[in-house]
């Protein structure tokens, strides 16, 4: 730290309930505090009635109907349902499309939000929403759309497959990572940044060994929550930003772009960030952060090169083009088209980050 | 962690500024986004007009009648004054006894509150308050005394003696290491705890080593921080009911009767907390959590025994018989009136916490 440690932080409230096959229990705890009388019981069609959370509630409308990455008509379809059924709170189960989909409706309704997350998406401790259409996706971030409860079990999220868990684990990884550069990097996100890092880390080597054991879904879910808050705190990095390039123009999968994406990204600033360098030496227990993170990679069978979710190889310029302008002026190095395209390149072919 | 890692954890929002020498700009603009046109100051004396803060703002009353422990007397007398000047937003810079009395007008006038800590005590980020008659103290939750925002200069704490700001930044470290075994201690509040002792560590090192350093008051102020979330969250453990009761009856001066009753709490607590002494060795870089505090109190001449403080051998059997009923049951060691009475009797001589 310098003497020019200059930052606001706002942290948003939150009240989180942490037990292994409580959801139901904690999920019926706060639909009696609010008060809700006419639930919407929002998740995928596999996840329905999961766990038994529906059984007590007064749900007077059940709705499947999630896509990835919320179509605003979709969206629409939900919110009308949601006005004519009366609906006073939205329980939402499932990974970041039902949360996505939950905040859709709230932030035309108001109609407060419990999530219940089954995945590492993060997407219930964030004030963003995000919409698509065919012009592309729209995000922003609204106080009406953060959860005013969220329910994590460990039950849940058993059923999760290893290498789903691993993707969509290494993506929050990325949320701890890129939030020790990204423009509003302060001490505060960095040290919820370290304690996710920690938490994951050791959550995704335990579930790797043994998919079905509580104890490193439990870590992975509380890494989950200190990711998100870290990062929607410190908003989008160079990772991200690479990464929202690549889903979004090249319609790449979400988490496996971060899992495949993010050792380039840290070999390429970490030289440039001693004290983020510092901490995630720390975190990973490793000689140095990319040490570690790629000794992580190697026990859990990450994700390698982009060329295996449909990136072509000839796309690396155009993509390198599209990511330039919307390179955080925070980024510890400064970062060259030619850079991008290096960096692209080697995520592409799964070549080692230490060579960039 | 194990598979019974159940618990709630409710985060307070907060808008948190850091900047040193910027205060009287953080403050402005908070009046300004607040839309405050009449704002009651609260200093003390001695901290009167800081900095510049008063200066560009639309002050409408000053008060300085400041005292420690906020006597509800003095409470009522500022409530009269600040609702007869039609108060809209109080600015109150200085210690614990300055956010106490805003917090005191707050509670029962719902006027928010800016607060400007120059102390490390921490109340700022807290939602607790305190008022005191001639029947003790009464302490109590509430949203409306929580500041909707702080702002932490560390150019104003430059002026706080070093050994009230080793005692301060002790008594704040206590805050972290009692969050670890307090009846809300969770994985959440564990890392901002780690997070705080680090900066603590290294803050009042560097304050010793030279008081007019700005980074380490801002590492200082940082861990304050940290510490009061984490304290907040977690509540009292077995280290604030020795030292509420060494206080509250007998008159002991806060900051220093909890940087001496801490390492005894510390070596009573920890064999039977591994997760706690592995947290805290790391946190103050030791061998031990006990070795890494002491290294630390002896590096910057901390307080060492309670008779130097006001307490007599006589008292101690009677404050063991008070503090025995306030003990938490989540304490990871069981405690009987003779723990807590060799306990203190080591605190009182200041002998070497190891041999407890």
């Amino acid at each position: 730290m310098t003497d020019s440690l200059v930052f606001t932080h706002t942290t948003l409230a939150a009240r989180v309930h942490f037990g292994s096959g409580l959801a139901a229990r904690h999920v019926a705890a706060e639909v009696e505090g609010l008060g809700a009388r006419r639930v919407m019981l929002i998740t995928t069609k596999s996840r329905a009635a999961p766990a038994g959370i529906a059984r007590d509630l007064p749900v007077a409308l059940s709705w499947t109907d999630v896509v990835q990455h919320v179509p605003v008509a979709k969206a629409e379809e939900a919110r009308r349902a949601a006005a004519e059924a009366d609906i006073d709170l939205i329980v939402a189960v499932g990974g970041g499309s039902t949360t996505g989909l939950a905040k859709a409706v709230a932030l035309t309704s108001g109609i407060p939000i419990v999530a219940v997350p089954t995945t590492y998406a993060g997407s219930e401790a964030t004030d963003v929403w995000g919409l698509t259409d065919e012009a592309g996706k729209t995000t922003g971030s609204d106080p009406r759309v953060l959860p005013v409860a969220i329910v994590y079990d460990a039950a849940l999220t058993v059923s999760l497959p290893v290498p789903l868990s691993v993707a969509s684990g290494l993506n929050a990884i990325a949320h701890c990572v890129d939030s020790l550069w990204a423009p509003r990097a302060d001490p505060i996100n960095a040290g919820l940044a370290t304690e996710g890092i920690r938490a994951l880390a050791s959550g995704l080597r335990s579930i790797h060994a043994d998919p079905l054991s509580t104890e490193g879904r439990q870590n992975a879910l509380l890494g989950t929550y200190l990711a998100a808050v870290a990062f929607a705190s410190a908003g989008s990095g160079l990772h991200h930003k690479v990464c929202h390039v690549l889903g979004g123009a090249f319609g790449l999968p979400h988490a496996e772009t971060h899992a495949t994406v993010l050792p380039y990204v840290t070999a390429f600033n970490t030289p440039s960030a001693p004290d983020a360098e510092r901490r995630l030496a720390d975190a990973f227990g490793a000689d140095t952060g990319l040490d570690g993170l790629g000794a992580l990679r190697l026990d859990i069978d990450a994700p390698v090169a982009l060329r295996d979710y449909g990136l072509a190889e000839a796309d690396v310029p155009r993509a390198a083009e599209l990511i330039l302008p919307a390179v955080p002026p925070s980024n510890p190095r400064p970062v060259t088209r030619g850079d991008l395209e290096r960096l692209l390149e080697a995520a592409w072919a799964g070549t080692p980050p230490e060579t960039l």
